[in-house]
């Protein structure tokens, strides 16, 4: 079975295994943010994929950026693969709005100001049950 | 014609037009930077692409990526598509290393050290050309 990398865990709670990717819901308190894993070991970079596999990957950040949109239809999506802490392929998906903690810089590195609440992993893995 | 944002056109200097995007070079003195710029107006998320313009999409984010790798064997390559400043869509991909001036924090909003010399843009035009 797969297990991603220690970081990932600690910082995120697991969503759903979809087709290619772990998704994971980052443990923030102020933001939807959602972190794609590849479930492929020992990958660091997008083009150690397989053309199918991106093509897969892309499938994916589709659908995970949509049902962020649907439920913040006011966000702005902000999309990165970065790897410079933990190089295990990784692609963070995040509904950004105007004057968070953060705007219009990067978010990560930053620290939410409100704790994170579990409930928020229950909305979302019913979200994509649906 | 099309003509990207004005903000695009300060800050990079035209590569090449692929089949979907405008590949441009951030004017950066110390770190080799693309900026992907679909050819589609109105566009500010990659959900608003078709299905197969973000195939597309990814190909040209493959193509880079591979291009920066070859060039930079020890970077990390990070791709980002955020539009929070500026929200046409664009994808950047920026060969990143091991103590450059944002390590390992991202890139965007630092500043270059070193000024920028437009003999890059010429080198990266004749790669993409071979």
């Amino acid at each position: 079975m797969f297990e991603c990398h220690e970081r990932f865990r600690q910082d995120s709670e697991f969503l759903i295994d979809l087709k290619l990717c772990q998704v994971r819901l980052m443990k923030d308190g102020e933001l939807d943010w959602f972190m794609l894993v590849p479930r492929v070991k020992g990958v660091t970079e997008i083009i150690e994929l397989s053309k199918e596999q991106q093509v897969t990957l892309m499938k994916e950040i589709d659908l995970c950026s949509r049902l962020l949109k649907e439920e913040h239809p006011e966000s702005k999506i902000n999309i990165g693969s970065l790897g410079n802490v933990v190089s295990d392929l990784h692609v963070h998906i995040i509904a950004r709005y105007e004057g968070d903690r953060a705007w219009p810089g990067t978010i990560w590195g930053t620290k939410a100001n409100a704790p994170f609440k579990s409930e928020r992993t229950q909305f979302w893995k019913e979200y994509f049950d649906q």
